[in-house]
Order: structure tokens, then C-alpha cells, then sequence
């Protein structure tokens, strides 16, 4: 008799996004002559890049004739593509091996499957707020989670005290929801208490190439010893426009050993047997993101963003609302006016400035009382959206 | 303490194909006036067919311009690739929900990843020879695998005695390494075996587009009851040469309750939280291969690789030497000539023929004695190697 997952039942449905949608399409119905902005997207809109088009075009061209036509290939990524992202790493002053860098069809998936190579006694300790993939995917394996608070007295930058346990450590900076962004000072408190705990940071550093800030850090493997304690995740989605057209890459160094075992070993394994690597169009491609014309064109794109965010902060600046992120991060996160809660001043928000965000209750209970709005709309809708943010307060 | 799955510690190394490669490369090393003719490759060596590789160059150009640009898509897939392989299903008379298909980036992923839904504590019954993905993704949760004897005398076709017992079933057909397929009548017994022991058949139609015979069946939800015991994952590695493109897709039927739940809703929520869906430019040149001319194409690239089948089938008919596969199947599996075991007939191939092939006890147990030919390579290397196999004997 087959017997299904039963940690599966202790899942809870997230309802945040069709609340938000429910709520903005009935205000819609209800007043079809307002024109109603979302400032709540967290994908983005700007077509990829002409040196990332050429590549991926060259990369059809591939499969079309038998003398260049590529059928299995590497399950850990071709070479071209490790080699770039190898030099992309050197540029952040961090030296890999290219059999530490895993190509994976994007972030989401290798932060999922990564927990296959661990045990399910491992505790898990994950920041609150919150991108829910974190605790989702333990709880489908029975995993005890904690939660650490972040929140506006720790710049939502919450630091271990002595109390704080976890063999399995989450961090996202800069952050997804909030847009904080941890300095080296503060990743190298974690990175100590990774190593004298023998705990493993998982890092997601999806957001790190909207960092212009030279101080802040954009790869963990900027710290002293963190090879020893952290395997990083990253993803073409917000660096090149990758949401639609899926790559990622994770870093698994060879100084990873628990239990006397090389973890590095334990993906290659996991990947090879369970994977067959990403489709050698896109791996095409995403070597062009890479490439200086690559890099050179895709960061135009994030400036575009980042520009629609300085909007956005200026506003929240000359109204005097607290706020994080935003300057090395497509999210603003800010403090909801007047006290309200999330969803109080979501409606608030939709009924008097007719722009839409998301309540940070949705991302854990330390997002009550804060809201995400993001740079992924156009510049001139969200100049009109935080014009009417300024009137309405 | 972090502790890792030590599940992993019980994996086996496969030497397979780095053993074949060793001798292969000494023999040619020693032997450099000598043309050594592959006849073991897994992977398919015509390029994309041209109506494919129309619709991924459209895909790359809609991602160039924001009007037409794609960012997230559904995890599941596109509605217009779920309606493609609905309509692909329905010309086999059998009828799916689109929300019992998901794409997915190859059949080796959700064959992996499917285990994720089920308990670890049920017992898993897989034939022998075999994938070792099957196992292999198996001993890393931990199950207790048993083996089914596929041999000469059920026609490397087991099926199920009183004896037989397993929560989680495999079955490939047309099969991997045997080239065997069960007939609609044996699949019944299989079905009606799953259906009153509760048990999952986890059906892997890989290779569904190499039958002609049409009274064999290509998915098993042909067969009354299937979709209430089945899950069947397909892939167009093999149907239209995507090994190095990626994309394949699993039907979880609705009707597929265990443990009172819809292993459905299950599959998704695992796809929604640990997936992100395949490449839209991958899904535009997945559809185009179950388009009308997309079919026409990719089936004469298969009748090519068939057509070397027959030349190989047709040498051992000449032999007198026992074998199944190759009518309906890209591999031919064929009872080792004098009794040789696999290795010593790899040997002597080699030496006397100059023709490499797999030898059968890398795929289990019941492989020994057996050897796996394949019709990978071209027509005219086919055929001088089948001569020189004939002159051999």
C-alpha cells in the first residue's frame, strides 16, 4: 500500500498573491476609469540583452546541423559557461575551481533540492521575513524550523546572539523581501558562528548584481572561511532578465566537508543522478550575460530599476517613512504610514493613490507593518505612482 | 551539527561507461590503423528537425523585445504546450486534463523528484536490467529496493507472480536497455496487480515514438484503471532528439488518490515550490515537435535510427543469435554468442570487429550474458560494423 509524503499535510497555502489579486481586480471592476499601477512585481519586465539574444540564436543555430549539434551534455554545466562564471567570480576578487560551480535551471530549484544531500534531524534556522521556498521546502521533509527576527531595529539585518541554533542556516542579502544588504562586518559574525557551530549557510545572493555599493558584499566567498561554511546560490533571473528563460548556478566549494564527507561530491552525485543539465541553447546564452558586452548591457537594465527605486526612496525620504533597500535592490520595504498594518494600508494605498504593493505580513510575522514595492514597473508609471504616494499622505 | 543524508553513503559507483571508454581507448591507442565503429551510444546524432528549430528562434526573438518578452511562466508549463501534448495523447484515444500535465525540463528529473511525494518507508519493486536512476534515487531516500528477474524466458517482459510485492513499481517500455515492450494484455496484469495491491506503477514511456507495431501500447493509460494507479513521464529526448535541448513532461492523472490525497495537487505543490518551469524559448520548440509537420519530421528522423536497428536485428536473425528490441525500440539487446559472458564478448567485438557496445551486466544482474547494441550511429558505420559482426562469427 503506497504511502504518500505526510509532511506534505503540514504544508499551509499561501494566499498572498490571490488576496492581492482579488483585492486589485474588484477595485478595478468597481472603478474602470482609474488607472491602476502595480508597484508589487517581482519579475522583470526589460527584454534580455542583444549580446544575450546573439548567443542564444547562435545556440538554435547549434542544433540545427548534425557537425554542431549537441545532444547530452555535462549534468554540472559545459565548460564555456563555468569558465564565465568562474572569471565573473574573479572579478569579485573570489577564486573558484570550475568543479565547484554547478549550472541548474535557476536558483529556486537547486535551494529545493540541495536539502536532498542533508539529514532530516538537521534544525533550520531562517530569517523572518521571509522568501517562503525556504521553510516550504523543509517542512515537505519534516524539518524543525526556527525563525530569527528581522526587523527595523536590526535594520532587518538580524545577527546570531547566544541563543540563536541551526545546522541549516538561510541567508538571502541583498534580501528578498526587504532589500537589506548585510556588510562584510555583519556576514563574517555569521560565518564565524557557522564555523564554531559546524553549520552550513545556505546564501542566496540572486539579488548581487544590483549592488553598487564597492563595500558591500556580493558573494559570500568574499569572507574569510566561508568556503568552509557555505554553499551560494545565484541566478540569471534579475542579473540578465533570466525569470522566462531559466539558469542558475550554485557553488558548492571543495572545502565542504561534514560528517568526514566532501558536500561537493554529494551534489555532483545528487545532480548526475537526478538531473541532465540545463538546455545547451540557454547555457549559450547565459555565457553572454557574461561576456563585457554582456555585462555591460545587462547592467543598463538593472540601472533602469534602479533608477525607478531611487524614485520610489526619494518619495519615501521627503515623506519621512522608514524604509530599507532600494539603492542595491530592486525592493523598497517601508514602514507602513500611521501605524497601519499591511493589509489596512495595502487598501489604503489601492483605494487613495490606485497603486498596488505587497502587505509584508505576507512574507512572516515580522513583515506586519511593512510593505514591498518594487522598481520593476516602467519609469514613468512609477513617477505617476509615488506622485500620488506623496499627495495622499 | 550539520548532518548529511547518509543514504548517499550506500550509492554504488557505476563503471560502466568509464570501463567501456578504458578499453575502447587502449584498443585504439594499440591499434591506430584500426576504424573503431561505436555502436553503444545512448544518445541520439541527427539535428533538430527544421519545425522546431523555427518555433525556438521565434522563442529567442519574442524574448528580444518587451512587447512579446516572457518572464515567470506557470511552474506546470505553457497552456499552449500542455494543449500540444493533450491533443498528442488524444490521437492514442487517450484523453488528459491539461492539469494533469506538467512539463518539465526531462524525464531523469521527475523521475528523481517524484519520489519526493511518496513515504520512505514503502517498499519499491524495480525489474532487472535496469536504468540505475530507478535505484540510485531510491537508495539516497533510503527505500528497500527489490528486483523483478527480466530474462530470455519472459522475454525481458516480467510480470507479476504471487510472490510479487512493491509500493512503488517500475516500468519502462520500450525499454531501456532491453528494447522489450509489453503488450497491451501484459500491461493489464501489471495494472490490475497495481490496482488491488495499492500500489503506484511509475511508467517511463521514453521511448513511446519508436513503436510502429500499433498494437503495442505507447502510454499506459491506454490500458482500463491505469490512471487510477499510474503516473507515466515521457520525454522528448528520444521523440524529437532533445537530449542536449531538454524538455519532457509527467501526466499525473486526477484520479490518482492515496492516502486520501490527490497525488496531483501533491506533484504540484512539490513543481510550484521547488521548480520554476521550463524556458519559454524550450516550451515554443517543444510544441512545435507535436505539431503536424513537427511529428512528420521527427518521425523520419526516428525511422532513420530504426532503419539501422534493422540492420543490426537482421545480422543476428542471419546469426541465429537470440535477441529482443529494435522493431519498436533504438536498442537492440541480443543473448551474448557461445555463452560469453559481457565482458569477454566486449573483448572480443572489439578485437575482432573493431565494434564497441555496452555489455549488459552493467545495466544488473540478469544484463550478464547479455550485450546492448544501439541505433545511434550512422546508416553506413551501421552497417560495416553489423558485416564485420557477421564475418566475425
Amino acid at each position: 500500500m503506497l504511502s504518500i509524503n505526510k509532511n506534505y499535510l503540514n504544508l499551509k497555502e499561501s494566499y498572498l498573491f490571490s488576496e492581492i489579486g482579488r483585492r486589485a481586480n474588484a477595485f478595478i471592476a468597481a472603478n474602470p476609469d482609474k488607472k491602476v499601477i502595480k508597484l508589487g512585481i517581482g519579475d522583470v519586465t526589460l527584454p534580455l540583452c542583444d549580446a544575450v539574444i546573439k548567443e542564444l540564436s547562435a545556440g538554435v543555430s547549434d542544433m540545427a546541423s548534425a557537425s554542431t549539434f549537441r545532444g547530452y551534455g555535462p549534468e554540472q554545466g559545459y565548460d564555456f559557461l563555468k569558465g564565465a562564471i568562474k572569471d565573473y567570480y574573479a572579478k569579485k576578487s573570489v577564486s573558484l575551481e570550475k568543479d565547484e560551480i554547478f549550472v541548474s535551471d535557476g536558483a529556486k530549484s537547486d535551494l529545493g533540492n540541495i536539502l536532498d544531500i542533508f539529514g532530516r534531524d538537521n534544525t533550520v534556522l531562517i530569517p523572518d521575513p521571509v522568501y517562503p521556498v525556504y521553510v516550504d521546502t523543509n517542512i515537505m521533509d519534516g524539518r524543525s524550523v526556527s525563525y530569527l527576527k528581522a526587523n527595523e531595529e536590526n535594520g532587518f539585518r538580524p545577527l546570531p546572539d547566544a541563543d540563536t541554533k541551526g545546522d541549516i542556516i538561510y541567508l538571502c542579502s541583498p534580501n528578498n523581501p526587504t532589500g537589506a544588504v548585510y556588510t562584510k562586518d555583519e556576514l563574517k559574525v555569521w560565518v564565524d558562528f557557522a564555523l564554531s557551530n559546524n553549520s552550513i549557510i545556505l546564501f542566496d545572493a540572486a539579488y548581487e548584481a544590483f549592488i553598487i555599493d564597492n563595500e558591500l558584499p556580493g558573494s559570500i566567498y568574499e569572507i574569510e572561511g566561508a568556503k568552509k561554511c557555505a554553499i551560494e546560490f545565484c541566478s540569471l533571473s534579475k542579473t540578465a532578465g533570466f525569470t522566462g528563460t531559466r539558469c542558475g548556478y550554485t557553488i558548492v566549494p571543495n572545502d565542504l566537508v561534514f560528517d568526514g564527507v566532501q558536500l561537493n561530491k554529494l551534489w555532483l552525485r545528487r545532480q548526475t543522478t537526478k538531473f541532465n543539465g540545463v538546455s545547451y541553447i540557454i547555457q549559450k546564452g547565459a555565457a553572454a550575460a557574461f561576456s563585457d558586452e554582456g555585462i555591460k548591457q545587462t547592467r543598463e537594465n538593472i540601472a533602469y530599476y534602479r533608477r525607478n527605486a531611487s524614485v520610489i526612496t526619494s518619495t519615501l525620504d521627503k515623506c519621512g517613512i522608514w524604509y530599507c533597500g532600494g539603492k542595491n535592490s530592486p525592493y523598497v520595504w517601508l514602514k507602513c504610514p500611521n501605524n497601519m498594518d499591511s493589509w489596512t494600508f495595502f487598501d489604503y494605498l489601492l483605494n487613495n493613490a490606485n497603486v498596488v504593493g505587497t502587505p509584508g505580513e505576507g512574507f512572516g510575522e515580522n513583515g506586519k507593518g511593512f510593505f514591498r514595492l518594487t522598481s520593476f514597473n516602467n519609469y514613468e508609471n512609477t513617477v505617476e505612482a509615488m506622485k500620488r504616494f506623496e499627495n495622499m499622505l
